[in-house]
């Protein structure tokens, strides 16, 4: 039902709190730094990296063990490095996180030794040892805690080890003291990497030894150029730079038959360098920075953290601590390392890209600067709208997540369609995936009380995205009020997620008094149901004549069909703002459970999702390796059968994830998939961004304590959790009986314990009435509640 | 012979003349803007443009009838257009005066009329009219005057017109009234162009219908950037924009079956936008401007010229009227046409490069901000040190000459080799031609007193230059004292430019009194006797072991060879420090006019230079066309036949130059086949830059006077002058005969008068005195003047 206008601004008054009321994180020092395992989800389908990165690093310096090869096959490595395999090309500075899609891989550096001449300016094969600067390393060898991996590579003989501060990437190599030493600098290596991708690149050999360059590639991103700068420990007796293009029609560079230097500078779209060390007695330290606006840019960030490797190493440690720190997890091990390692994975994105300077390279490719907050980018929205933003708003500073706000709202400044960031990464848009999914972002900083940008300017963009008519048929939206098939792929989740984050801005609007706003975008927080399909009960596309699209097959899951990355079956419970309307277009609460089961029960063998990427973890038809099934389990609860999302989520956790290299059922797309895993073992869930409450579940842990920014302490505790425990025979707060399936972020914030008492066997009786139901727009049937 | 130490300071001060004299050009209204033809030199080997240009301006707008060419046919559309063409394919921003490469041609756009469908986004062939968005047009329908440029198309009936300010051009296109005006904007189309010249280009519309963008190219220089804005004085009705790329490995920019709003920004390597005004009663004003900056940048720019077409047209009219005025000519009609527009070529390069705000992009590819000076490039050295920068310091305000000097100094700190640009476009360094004569073009600044730059950070900058091992030989020439051809092609012409070079800096440095480096400069000046034979009394090139290198042609010409495009015969006579060094290792002054002669009388029936670009207007083996040869007929003054010198200047006059389209013999070179004819008609040229000193010929218009910058008056007169009238009889410096065949730079910026008293037969007694000689190291043979 919906809240009344009273309620609602109560509510919003108690999540905004007194200003100035959010302190810094603090540090309890007890986060679990070396529960974290940084290898789990390096091999499967996680996609994650298992190098060096400071907590929303810009610099994720980490091994890459492959990076060439076809499109199909390249998004195994879309991480750079599979833990399956045995050599290692080189470490370079930039890693996505489990991305759907990838790109970077950028600046990759490799030891090497010998004679000048004998040094490998090609990789070669993996096949075949000895082929090239790639190195044999076996897992043994390897060390991989936050912001520190090192192994030893087996071919030089070169132990190697890698630190990272937030825009300075720290190598340290320690080679055999009596060959010469070298790095290999390789521009053309880049993740996903394809003729053409790089379409130009430069490096150059300042006075003092310090060397920049530069490197602009097409990749994920149109032309997105990135700099850098490297300065070692000791200095060079000498260097070669080459350029390996082999056919260039239009040479430029060199004048015909005259003098080129070219050996302080170079510049094409094939360039590796050979830097000499000669024979060295101490451990080579090369530090790395990057920047996207300029060398000099790079140059400044190098400065802005000077410390030697292992003062960089420790500072960092020290931040990961603090990080960390700000969720304390008692578990049996397996769980505590599964879990700590997913807070890691959920705390590298949105990751910095501001220069130490503030300025910062915008998706209109220009320089800008930013005035009073953090430049952040790695925006992978359409993912993190769900989980990991919510839990950023709980265990990270309120700064940082008005940096978010502030660097999504920057980006429509720059942007020439006006519209906020779909997915973003060094300040370029990409247009993957679909929605204007920064809306609920801000919408949920905004109503969590959030504080440090601007609202009106945040809400107008917001609403400028909603209303681009250009974009993903939101024309066609505005007018018909779903998206026409006929004119638009995908048009049945368009619709469904356009509806929510419609819904979001209504929230927002309606909190901030903008009433013209949230009374139209409540409205449009309804049309999920033109695309409801009454007869067959899933949401399905319809055309602009009005009818559904055939035929209908609810399983099939295609690129440019109804659907975005999936099908009927996991989009048809996309309406996180109306969940009761859902269940009343079903037939109610049994009919939902029934049609809940048929998805998780669903027998798959004659089904083949092999040409889909991401659809991976399938329970039935519950697809969790991919976001739109996130919140499915959770809906028993809206359905008054809480206790049947206690028995999902069990099986859920047990199947989907492992304290392993393949522990993760699907790419982990920039701390989604970890997001889920830490809410639900905390035993509440973020189903609908922005309403201000979390759906309980169950807990997974024996006890976790959020440390909040606020400074408060929030405990949930499980006693009697185990295996055979695995229902919630009750649950109080702060003492006080909670018979209710939804906690409310207020009642968090403001510090206390939610106990759950577990049992054997389900209490039925727990949470099912109406009034104890999650946040509907429409009201539930059995009763009215808001 | 060598000057004392005291006459040098004496002269100095002379030359540097009392700080603040320097005034602003006098404008004085009779500058002869009407007799500018700015088709001279578009036709045959000039390579000159027509199009709108305001002096020094960073825009040149202009026609372009071809770009796409296969490579050797390609440097005859080095400026775009050739008046031969028929068909225009549109009018582009950026075009060089003449250059000996080709690049540029930024930012095509031509008008069209029809429905949208039906307008064509390819240019189609030249040989089928319609078959495109080229035009056909007529000469009879151009008019070119300085700063204005106008042409009717005649396929969609639409006057064009262009004018331009110094960093904006402007578009007027008269179209139909009745038929849809549209223009197309194609950023494929470049100035020599060939598949993967452009690296990347983008596109965007902002809100309030400005179009900004840019493109990438990797030309002559390495991944040139280059940004516009483009405004217009109608509203857009519409607007296409097109990616033309048939074969992306790699999109990016598309995510796969999703919305791409596509429509007001694209981004790729082969773009072509449409934009549409609808029927148009009035003419459409398009204010164009460049920046190699950022788009910011160019909008700053576009900014910052303002005024509409007229009115940008009338200032840089104006600002032409002010330079053209530095030179009154009184000549016959066809005379005065060719001094005019030579006078107007000169006046181009280089050209200002930073934009409003002062910054500018750098040879590091990197952005910088010019405090004091406006930052110019196009720096054509080894064309321009000759007479083209001589020129200019006579007849442009101090203040560009110091610009020039600043803008050279500037380059060095951006620079990762740490020396002086050597052909410089827009920032890039290209490596094109040899030596390092950026050091004569400072060291004539400040030995004629130019002030305003930092004499001290200008002379470190040419001794980094000189010294810099890794360039160009530099490192063996530093050692054996010349350039060894087994190791660097070209020795020949190297050494001996080089220790021009040399000398320039040893007589900056020696008035500076920065006495070691005079010595050491003073030494080097000598070395070009290394790479002279006196067998064969040819300057050849020497092997590391001393021996010459066989077998040796002197008429040979080709690339990698002894000689920079030229052979023995055009560079045995460069050491313009030391020709009576020359004339001595000829044996005399009989011996060298005999030499002189034999290079003049040469048959070449049975050579053949097609191979060779550069190689044209050939007299015997002196070769107008490139510059190598530019100094030489003066030389008979040297050996003491001044009347020698006469015959020969009016044989290249009447052989190289003519006021037609195919008037040029040579491609003008950024200014200095014109500044040549200049200061050739003024009856003086510098050989020598650098010795503050020009070498005597004979004047070709009746009467010159130039207005100095320091607002003195130096008229040269020749009465009596005609075609029988062609030796000198005698001369005058302001009513006192002077009997030597040189005049000194303190004499003439003095102001005065310098007459020429014209005679139909030599007067073989006048200036053929030892002391009446001009500068030399070496004391002529005949009596020791210095």
């Amino acid at each position: 039902m919906q809240r009344s206008g009273l309620t609602r601004l109560v509510m919003v008054a108690l999540l905004s709190g007194p200003a100035g009321a959010v302190s810094a994180q603090t540090a309890s020092g007890v986060g679990g730094y070396e529960s974290v395992d940084p290898m789990i989800g390096t091999g499967g389908e996680g996609h994650t990296f298992p190098g060096a990165v400071a907590p929303f690093g810009m610099v994720q310096l980490s091994p890459d063990t492959n990076t060439e090869c076809k499109i199909r096959d390249c998004y195994k490595w879309a991480a750079g490095y599979r833990y399956t395999d045995t050599s290692i090309t080189g470490f370079s500075h930039t890693h996505f996180s489990g991305a759907g899609h990838s790109d970077l891989g950028d600046v990759l550096v490799m030891p090497a030794v010998g004679a000048d001449a004998a040094v490998a300016l090609e990789p070669g094969d993996a096949d075949t040892p000895g082929s090239g600067y790639r190195s044999r390393f076996s897992h043994a060898s390897e060390r991989a805690t936050p912001g520190y991996y090192a192994v030893t590579l087996s071919d030089p003989g070169v132990r190697a080890e890698l630190t990272a501060g937030t825009r300075v990437g720290v190598h340290r190599y320690t080679f055999p003291t009596d060959k010469p030493a070298h790095l290999i600098v390789d521009l053309r290596s880049s993740i996903y990497n394809y003729p053409g991708k790089i379409l130009w690149s430069s490096l150059r050999m300042l006075p003092d030894g310090t060397i920049t360059g530069a490197r602009e590639t097409r990749g994920w991103a149109p032309a997105r150029k990135l700099f850098f700068a490297m300065r070692f420990s000791a200095p060079l007796t000498g260097h070669a730079f080459r350029n390996t293009e082999t056919a260039i029609a239009y040479k430029g560079f060199k004048g015909p038959g005259r003098g080129d230097p070219g050996v302080a500078q170079i510049a094409g779209q094939a360039l590796v360098a050979r830097l000499d060390f000669g024979t060295l007695a101490k451990p080579l330290e090369v530090h790395v920075a990057v920047s996207g606006v300029d060398e000099a840019g790079a140059l400044a960030n190098l400065a802005s953290e000077s410390g030697s490797f292992d003062q960089i190493r420790a500072a960092t440690r020290t931040a990961w601590d603090s990080a960390l720190g700000a969720v304390e997890i008692d578990a049996a091990p397996a769980m505590r390392k599964t879990l700590y390692t997913a807070l890691y994975h959920s705390l590298m994105a949105p990751s910095v890209f501001g220069d130490a300077d503030g300025r910062y390279r915008g998706p209109d490719d220009q320089v800008h600067l930013a005035k009073g907050f953090t430049v952040h980018s790695t925006f992978s929205l359409w993912d993190t709208f769900r989980a990991e933003h919510p839990l950023l708003t709980l265990i990270q500073p309120a700064q940082r997540n008005a940096d978010f706000v502030n660097s999504l709202v920057a980006s429509i400044k720059a942007s020439p369609f006006g519209i906020l960031p779909v997915w973003q990464f060094q300040g370029r848009e990409t247009w993957t995936m679909i929605g204007y999914h920064a809306a609920p972002v801000i919408a949920d900083a905004y109503l969590k009380g959030i504080k440090g940008f601007d609202a009106e300017a945040a809400l107008d963009a917001m609403v400028a995205s909603a209303d681009y008519a250009l974009y993903g048929g939101i024309g066609d939206y505005k007018t018909l009020s779903y998206v026409p098939i006929d004119r638009e792929p995908e048009a049945a989740s368009k619709t469904v997620e356009y509806a929510y984050d419609d819904w979001s801005i209504a929230r927002m609007a309606r909190a901030m008094g903008r009433t013209a706003i949230a009374d139209r975008f409540d409205k449009r927080a309804l049309n999920w149901r033109n695309s409801f399909d009454p007869q067959t009960g899933f949401v399905r596309a319809r055309k602009a004549d009005g009818s559904f699209r055939v035929p209908f097959d609810p399983t099939a899951i295609n690129y440019g069909s109804d659907y975005t990355e999936g099908n009927a079956w996991q989009y048809s419970w996309f309406m996180p703002q109306d969940e009761g309307g859902l269940i009343r277009a079903l037939g109610g609460d049994a009919a939902t459970v029934k049609k809940l089961d048929a998805m998780f029960d669903y027998d798959n063998s004659k089904i083949d999702y092999s040409h889909a990427e991401d659809i991976a973890g399938l329970i039935g038809q519950y697809i969790h390796g991919n976001e739109p099934s996130h919140h499915v389990a959770y809906l028993y609860a809206y359905a008054g059968a809480p206790w049947r999302t206690q028995e999902r989520l069990a099986q859920i956790v047990a199947s989907q994830y492992k304290p392993t290299p393949d522990g993760l059922a699907g790419n982990d797309d920039l701390g989604q998939m970890s997001a889920w895993l830490l809410f639900t073992a905390m035993g509440f869930y973020p189903v609908a961004p922005g309403s201000g409450e979390y759906v309980i579940g169950r807990p997974f842990a024996d006890r976790i304590v959020l440390h909040l920014p606020n400074g408060k302490r929030f405990a949930i505790e499980a006693p009697g959790l185990s295996a055979t425990n695995r229902y919630v025979g009750s649950v109080t707060l702060n003492g006080a009986a909670l018979d209710r399936s939804f906690v409310r972020h207020d009642e968090i914030v403001a510090g206390g314990v939610l106990r759950f008492t577990m049992a054997a066997k389900p209490n039925t009786a727990w949470g099912n009435a109406a009034a104890a139901r999650p946040y509907s727009i429409t009201p539930y049937a059995v009763t009215v509640r808001r």
